[in-house]
């Protein structure tokens, strides 16, 4: 069973227009007030839980959730195949968005990071291209894309992936802003008509993204990189700070 | 006879896929090497000049330049009828901007500038609500919008405009950018997944801006607000610097 | 008050997708077995009742419910300004197309019916050509349509009206089939790339429909063609049938 | 060397909207008065010669125009990612569409034919089900699509293949219809708001394509089953009428 966190309302406007995940009054776990999901039982509305098929085990079913944000991202970029990506940000986010990308029929994927080690796992996955922005700077490394999934929610990452977008490029920041407010190439948006927009989290994702692991399209299991029982939750979240090889760690209920 | 001022090649990739404003080998009148049109003939493609009904006169087809800068930030609003438009800037530009708005259906349209006339005239030409920003903050005037078109360059409007908008709203930046780069409120567009984008000329409007004039859906005639000869070229430009009320000025040959 | 008639359930596939009217468990007044609304009272959920703004009379919003059918189908053909139409039958479902279109900044719209008396009203709501079908071949008329908007229901007049299209046009049946299966022109829908769709109720239609008559865009006045009170709705029913400039009749509760 | 082997006139209101496929003066070879192109040598302006990259045979180059026949389909049809197909007709162009639409992240795709070594070798290039529906009524099959790419040019294909739609599904007609009219079903069209095209030959699909057999996303070698000298074209013609387990002939220079 894989569970989607937020529970909308279902009827107002941005419900019925299809856009959940934009819902005021939406009831998401670990958005205060309400708690997170690390207990060994949760209550949610039975559609808004997933029966898994039996090729997935429960932890990649754990994973259906950052694999959303993936899909959503690449949803909001449209693609169509053969498209040239930029990811900016090679942790699990990032990552996850180019295994959908790659499923998706993305022909170039560059990733970026200061991280050797995840960049190096970026490669093993299947980009295509790695930059080390803390050694090149991306305009040098002549990239165009006709993509731009930003995943770090580091400004010069946003900026410098923009201006790598061929005309009527589109910029998916997915990564946490890292203020209110931050500087874009506006004459570059105007000149080539990019469109830039960002992800809140996601809608109507979590069945394909259960296809898309089902039918071997998105091979889970080496995001996987931890497994900890429920009491030791807290080390889950850390692992991945101190370790930047780890990606996702899974907490099991046992 | 209204003339479309921008010849693109007509072979590239951009071109091929119906975006022939984003063309890199363009040639526009006015955008040096090209000189402007300002003169009794100009040489152009049978395909570029436009044959105008009898409904229209020579004066109203040198506007279909300017009312298509208009339509074309509608086109990528994809306005749906019933819209609520922020224009921020009351020039030229907004007002046709607003005219088009208005012609396609959008049932409210705030204004915004500085100029208490420029304001008067949006109201008088359609303009449901107006600010005068030099007098009060944008965010205190309550406005929530579907569509903010930007059309003063203008840092500030940007920032409030966007701010204006509503969930999944669209900022289209039609004013030329006050600097290369320029802030945008990144969390409030993450958070309600605004799509922020800029037009570039405008591609395949010319037939579809002479058919709104040609069928009185747009009126021109109050757009249009002073007359010069070709000889007077420069006295018609800086008509519209000194006077706000001022907004379009018509060279005619003789 | 208006209210929107079909309730769906808020949480399948097709209502968590924004396309709350193909909802398999809506439950809709006067689609058995639920009854319709010929009534002093009914209980509907708030969020299907949409208050009137005061410029809007009850039997005004007694229109909201056809005028969503005429507004959806214009959302359908994604009318972008300037679009020429071809809406063949001219009773209420296809005037009220009409007057959306044009409040949408249709240019053309040609309206076909076999009454003479329906003709007319189209002509006088705006119809910039009317064509009699039981007098002249549609094919011999010469239009050349973007969007054909089909209200009538008639097997012919689908057929005719596709052919009218021009390529990339969109033809949008409203009007119910006059079977399971009718004939389409396939080989002209596959050369001229035309795309052929239906339209089943209507979502997310009510307060833009609500918000194009407040603002003055939609005058409804002229569709109300007859006043019942409640204990002759039959009446009511009946009196479209006989006369075809009859165009809508109202019931009201006393 | 692949050639795309129509040539638009690149100025009319088609291809400036991006839609050259449609262009009326296009010249298109093998359509008369235009000769095909089995000869040594042809002519054709350059922005429609694509070299090809190392990683791509002049065979597989070959093929670029029949792929983009497929991945024109999966356009059209909007591919989004863990999309369920049907494909109906498993000849050349509907296995090259099942490539296309695995390369773009389907998750099912189910084949009918009525050849039995059509369908096998459906099942060998990745079709996740095949239906021989001269044995076994699609109806009875129970497949649920979103999407229907009819191949076959069959009346029944199309009408059980819409059948087989889900709620605002759509149907991509590719097959060459068997007459200027054909039925379908619809009201089962109008109740599921399903769409409805046709595609004719392609547009800016040949960069796209050879990138995805380029990437290895696609894989051609597969399609090609014979191989011909110019001298024996007519053979390679009439290759794949004999045997429905040859796929492609390709005819090389010498």
């Amino acid at each position: 069973m894989a569970i989607e966190p937020g529970i909308p309302d279902g009827v107002c406007e941005q419900c019925r227009a299809g856009r959940y995940n934009l819902c005021p009054d939406v009831r998401f776990f670990g958005t205060p007030p309400i708690d997170g999901a690390f207990a060994n039982y949760v209550t949610i509305p039975a559609s808004f839980a997933y029966t898994l098929p039996e090729q997935l085990s429960d932890e990649e079913g754990a994973l259906i959730e950052p694999l959303s944000v993936g899909l959503w991202a690449c949803r909001k970029a449209q693609l169509q195949g053969a498209d040239r990506l930029l990811i900016t940000g090679a942790g699990p986010v990032g990552l996850l968005a180019m295994k959908v990308a790659l499923a998706l029929g993305a022909t170039q994927i560059t990733m970026t990071d200061v991280s050797p080690q995840r960049l190096e796992v970026a490669r093993k996955l299947g980009a295509t291209r790695t930059v080390n922005v803390a050694k090149e700077l991306l305009a040098d490394a002549g990239v165009e894309a006709d993509v731009l999934i930003e995943c770090s929610g580091n400004q010069k990452a946003l900026m410098d992936g923009i201006r790598s977008l061929r005309p009527a490029g589109k910029a998916i920041a997915v990564g946490m802003s890292p203020g209110e407010e931050v500087n874009v190439p506006m004459s570059f948006i105007q000149n080539r008509e990019i469109t830039l927009t960002g992800t809140f989290r996601y809608a109507n994702t979590y069945a394909d993204a259960i296809a898309l692991v089902a039918s071997g399209r998105i091979d889970l299991k080496p995001i996987i990189t931890g497994h900890y029982t429920l009491e030791k939750t807290e080390q889950a979240l850390q692992a991945t700070r101190h370790d930047p090889a780890n990606i996702k760690s899974v907490v099991v209920p046992k």
